[in-house]
């Protein structure tokens, strides 16, 4: 395994501001973010020493074989990435339900979780209704750190579980204690947080480096770049990682130009959509609640509109009738995704154009985690050949 | 894509007695069974003609990079196989909740599918409880084909919803009435049984081909042959197709030895330890129900003993107690199997023998599917410091 080429942190509020690598700036940058707007940080290396064989590997997991362009992975593999592209009707989709914890949130957690422990931390903290929670926990668990999840009692019945499955510390609570207890934690245990404690999200600095991977893989799965991305989008760590793999093979000379990304939100929040059409930086808006409830969010990131601006991209907006309907024709395609994940095919069937190239939805996660599931009882019916005839001609 | 090297079918009741390859006979050899006993079909190949090249490849997703040693693949992928070897403690855990229904039976469902369409049936039918079921759903609504499937009332309802989420026509009816139902249905529809018709378990003759790709998956990835494999155990088609890859692979001069095999069953009933220890090809015992529902079996299939016979290995049962504790095992480690796949480390621990080479555990399917999953509401807390207090130091 090759080292990291990891040189230090550089403000996304002003990228002529740097910052040593260590200590992770898990608040954003500290310099240019005000009372009402925070700005991330991003991690820089020393391109020039990149080897062009680098993208020549075939995208098999453990996002280690990336190495040199990810922060330090301290934090032991679960076999996270190498995800299968799949074809689906002329459309491919990226599934992400095929990760350690069956989301894209291991990609993000293998190099948290691995900030954590180069930081000399004592645990992780994370604030999380889902994925990211369990994510996050089974990476501790796997590096052998405490872990502390505030959960939401909103979360599906399913997703509680799936919480508390890892072994961590689990903490039920009111959405709008979390974030002021999410501070206490980790100023009076020192634990590392892994998700975002800022007024606008900046989440940590180093995650979305582990959603660049996926823009690697995508690269050696097409043999080329695709001409766009449809990426379901809460807070824009995902969409930016993608934005920022896609720019580094296009400054490393090996892709020509960085595919339109197209990020997915529901129209019942949307906060990156009202920002990036208004040509602000952040937005924050009234949330109301979605069924893609992985991806509801009030305030968004900067993290976004430098995606969508960098790519020509486009902001969309959907309801839960268009991503349940996308989540239908994706499953009667073989492909159960949860509710948010279909956002990325929701979002493409809304805009409704054609590409000069290959087109590609990120599906995030499971459908066996979303809303709802479980919470069904069938009708049983008598072993009966009438049974079988009232199944088949309704 | 290479073409398919098989040439027609065996008993495995009497292996000089051969078939065409097509109609798949999927109730078994009809000239070994008796009104006690079914005897499995396998596939043949012309091995001759197998490229030494085949075995260099990376162990990637989608199962038709095997092509030449897998019956024809007239069913399009979801991107099945290609899963990660993951270490945990030393112990390599082969983790097939990383395939597109988040269970190892996709690679038989690709396989069984692919024949439905290769004997031009107008559907196809299976009886299950579980992965099995949702497994040959996604398939055939992937490859436009209508799917009966016959659940159980039993089933967590996690799984209800599961079996129901790719459209397929589905039916929960009691136990006893499943198989007759679904003879009527093969017999009436013409629909392709994908699961077992008769009275000692034989299920799809092609089935098993598609797990061998486990073996040749896990060859690339040690780079040697394992020296021994621990499997989750219900009728034997999976140990059998992890022997038969391996012994394939032996025969073709790629390893010197099969590694041992070990059949990890619920104690609860455990057919195949019954049929294995006594020296009988098959056995009948007393069902009785495990949380580990989805290898629970009252008969075992003569699969299993080929299996253990042919490896120099053996049958093990696991008590639910044994599993769980498995389970949690693995969970704190970062992995969250479905009670049934932890069966495997269960077997391991409970052998407690160290062996001269890597030793692999196949982990079948995901936690979220388990019984209990969903159903148990988590008591929320305010969000203060002496929560959190309470939680840490309980």
């Amino acid at each position: 395994m090759t080292e990291s080429l990891a040189t230090g942190q550089r403000s996304l509020g002003d990228p002529a501001i740097r910052f040593p690598l260590w200590p992770p700036l898990t608040a954003g940058c500290p310099e240019t973010s005000t009372a009402e707007v925070a700005y991330p940080v991003e991690v820089d290396y020393d391109y020039a020493d990149v080897s062009p064989e680098l993208f020549k590997q075939p995208p098999l997991p453990d996002i280690a074989r990336w190495a040199p362009l990810l922060p330090p992975l301290h934090a032991p593999t679960l076999g996270e990435g190498g995800t299968p592209l799949v074809e689906l009707d002329g459309l491919f989709v990226k599934d992400e339900s095929r990760n350690p914890t069956w989301s894209h949130k291991d990609r993000l957690n293998r190099v948290t979780v691995s900030a954590a422990i180069g930081a000399g931390a004592p645990g992780v903290v994370v604030a999380s209704s889902g994925n990211h929670g369990a994510s996050a926990a089974a990476y501790a668990a796997r590096a052998g750190l405490p872990a502390i999840v505030l959960g939401s009692a909103e979360s599906p019945p399913v997703v509680q579980d799936f919480l508390r499955a890892y072994g961590a510390h689990v903490l039920s609570v009111p959405a709008a204690g979390r974030w002021p207890l999410m501070r206490q934690i980790v100023e009076r245990l020192g634990y590392h947080p892994v998700s975002n404690l800022t007024v606008t999200h900046t989440g940590h600095g180093f995650g979305p480096e582990g959603y660049k991977t996926i823009s690697y893989e995508l690269y050696s799965q097409l043999g080329q770049a695709p001409a766009a991305v449809f990426v379901p989008t809460g807070y824009a760590e995902l969409i930016y990682g993608v934005w920022k793999g896609f720019a580094e093979l296009r400054d490393l000379g090996v892709i020509a130009d960085v595919p339109r990304l197209y990020s997915c939100e529901p129209a019942t929040s949307g906060p990156l959509a009202v920002a990036f059409r208004s040509g602000q930086d952040t937005a924050k808006v009234d949330y109301r609640s979605s069924d893609a409830y992985s991806i509801g969010a009030s305030v968004s990131g900067y993290r976004g509109v430098v995606a969508l601006r960098g790519s020509g991209g486009q902001a969309l907006t959907l309801s839960d009738e268009e991503m349940a309907e996308a989540q239908r024709w994706m499953a009667a395609r073989g492909m159960w995704a949860e509710m948010s994940g279909a956002a990325s095919v929701a979002g493409f069937r809304q805009l409704g154009r054609s590409f000069d190239g290959p087109v590609v939805c990120v599906s995030t996660s499971s459908g066996l985690k979303d809303k709802g599931v479980g919470e069904r009882v069938p009708a049983t019916a008598e072993a009966t050949w009438e049974s079988v005839e009232r199944l088949i001609n309704p």
